[in-house]
């Protein structure tokens, strides 16, 4: 039996600033990942967010950032290894004290750590070593073939492996910069249909025409507007038509 | 046999700015309490410093604070019990990830945080569900005679109750303040019988003459300056001598 | 001939955080009080608000609060009036970088330093010293009867009155607080006849029906939503109908 | 005659948190890079800092910095040219207001800024137009050879050209980075000697042997310990020895 996790990113208001349709989305995926208060969220928000999915079910993961609530933690930081990995360590403990057995389902690195983590291999493996802290059975997710999923292994953590599904590919496996043309899906049937195939078969097929093999164990989802969410509405619907269960990592 | 326990405010540097002595104040106090990231401490000196205690055999406490590092968690932030409860469960959680066991010896509240747990009992309560979101089973060290005492037995957790050796009392059991006549006591050898008496009598002579009656778990410690550190020797050679074992909660 | 100040709170948004509808609210009023970093706005919305304002020909004047982002300045920090004193100057001065002619128009605290302004003496000399510093003519506003006109009187510094047309009033002229019945006037053609009365009689009736007399030179109007947008335009009719012109103090 | 400046970063202390001997180094130093808040100082910090300035003579410059607490501004942010600008005209305008004339001297980007200055021609230039929106005439201070030299003068500002005595050169005008061999040169006597030939023939002798032309209007020095104050007190005995009047650029 196939199966699929849709995670989203959430909890990433702060005081008295909203953002993001929290309550909507948590009922349309399976895996949560809650920001922890440095580039976005607060100790409530942490709370509630988390609340909120132990009542609907969804699996919850910490989603770590760079200290940059004024960039949202799009802007990469210049740290240390040695200092990642304590920020990391830091952010994915204070989410754990508000789930109800102290537990969490998963850890994703948020925005520009995410995007180093891809690339830089020793920053990705203080990432894990800074979950590892924490928990040493604790899951990572990081991009389908990124050095942050090889980092997972050498520290000895399982990972799992997160596809875009309304992102164009490049026939190295990475995703085509938005500054492009072809980097976004927008059609919702499409993209489902898409996210069919690569689900089906571990492959996506690269802009200039390749099949790149990918290990298709999550995809990211979005639920910031209308469209966003009615996006996630029709994945769900094309899953469950063609006997994929969804369900978390 | 009698005990007490000797505690110390730690971990208080951040970033490149480096404040107290922790590594010869760790050689002689029984409990840290090290600073969770609000009011002092990062993630980099509350890694050191918990890793620095467990080499020493420390045992390690929680101290959280208002989110005010500019003010070192010196100055009252008007909170609802709600934010605290939440706060604290941030800060003592994102500490224990630090530990190599993931377990606390003790949550210590800091400064316009203790102070004011010491009066406000809602606020008191709300410290106390905040550490027991965490682990119920985790002791407060609050003021002797405070609401913070008084709450940690409504909540149900363990509470140790601290003294201050080198600082003068009042009749109501309240210390005098510092902006008075008598509120800090300097003469190593006189604070040091002061605190053996406090211990062997578990009572303390108010300034204006009375025997206020005090529970005596747990004695309050600095290590700012040479001098401090004296009155810190001192005081475990008086209590060695007179059979007092000094040893954590 | 009659004149009166229509000034609201803006460029309250943070990074990727939005709040408020400041393009419409600026065609709107006559005065803007501009966030400055510490509560709420950054740099760069600083700088987009000041544009807008300057565009649309809207007085601007520095909105500083407490340095507490989380809590959008509405909680009291326990500074000394040394502090507040340095904190002010630092915003205001910080703000009139980015006008064009590098003046101001005035300054009104925020939130709950506003509040605190208007009963604690020292705090409020403190507020109008460190405005002092910057510009030695720059007018204050502040809530009518309150501690701040007199401090401002003291120091030296031009001030303004301010009402809230919207709020019930105590005999004693400060507000209903919002936890008691009649504090919140929401009927828009209500609120207009009443500030309206207040304009020309230089007084309100008070929830107890005593007469209240009341320096009127500026209105504190809202922008959040359509219905706080309606109010301030039912404002603006009644005002002009009766030829009472709307200008910045 | 010639001159030279002798300039040193200042004001860096936080809150409880305090670094430099700012005392000391004022009775030896022209030019003062007071730090504003977003890598280091804080609003009082800031406020003696221009006080003690001002008393003992010495020009006040702006050393603004990423907002970045916890690295110290030596760790480069990410962030866009625009946001930038915004930031160095809070930055810069903010401690402007604390002078008694409402002027400064100087503008001097702090560590990861100013590094990042030295190399990147449009974050230069933003820095530049950051300060030219707070005052057009308002001279930078820039590493001799730097694209904020040639920024400022794109953006018709004034510009000072920075050495460093007790660094090593390159062959192409850059400094040895502090890894390698030769990068710091401590003897007091030495560096002074160094200074002295900079100052007189406008040049310096790389590691490599080539004589590298330099504009040399001003000289970095520190304070942070007895040792760097020593080198200042000889380094102003060799210009005084030698003819060479020390005063602000």
């Amino acid at each position: 039996m196939t199966r699929i996790d849709l995670n989203s990113d959430l909890g990433e208001s702060f005081g008295r600033y909203t953002i993001g349709n929290d309550d909507q989305v948590l009922d349309l995926i399976t895996a949560a990942n809650v920001a922890c208060g440095f580039h976005a969220g607060d100790p409530d928000v942490m709370a509630q967010t988390v609340a909120l999915a132990e009542t609907k079910g969804v699996a919850i993961g910490a989603h770590p950032g760079f200290p940059d609530l004024g960039g949202f933690g799009r802007r990469k930081l210049d740290m240390t290894p040695a200092e990642v990995k304590n920020m990391v360590t830091y952010q994915v403990s204070a989410l754990m004290g508000f789930t109800k057995d102290h537990r969490l389902h998963h850890v994703k690195p948020h925005g520009a750590l995410y995007n180093a983590a891809a690339k830089d291999l020793a920053l990705a493996r203080a990432i894990c070593e800074g979950v590892a802290q924490v928990d040493d059975q604790l899951p990572l997710y990081g991009l389908a073939g990124s050095q942050l999923l090889e980092a997972a292994k050498e520290v000895g953590l399982p990972a799992y492996s997160e596809v875009f599904a309304d992102r164009g590919y490049q026939a190295d496996g990475s995703l085509v910069p938005r500054s492009q043309p072809n980097a976004v899906l927008t059609d919702p049937l499409a993209v489902a249909e898409r996210a069919l195939s690569m689900v089906q078969t571990q492959s996506v097929t690269a802009v200039t025409g390749e099949t790149v093999p990918l290990k298709v164990d999550t995809i990211c989802v979005h639920g910031d507007n209308q469209a966003a969410l009615a996006l996630v509405d029709q994945l769900r619907q094309t899953f469950t038509a063609n006997g994929i269960t969804i369900q978390a990592c």
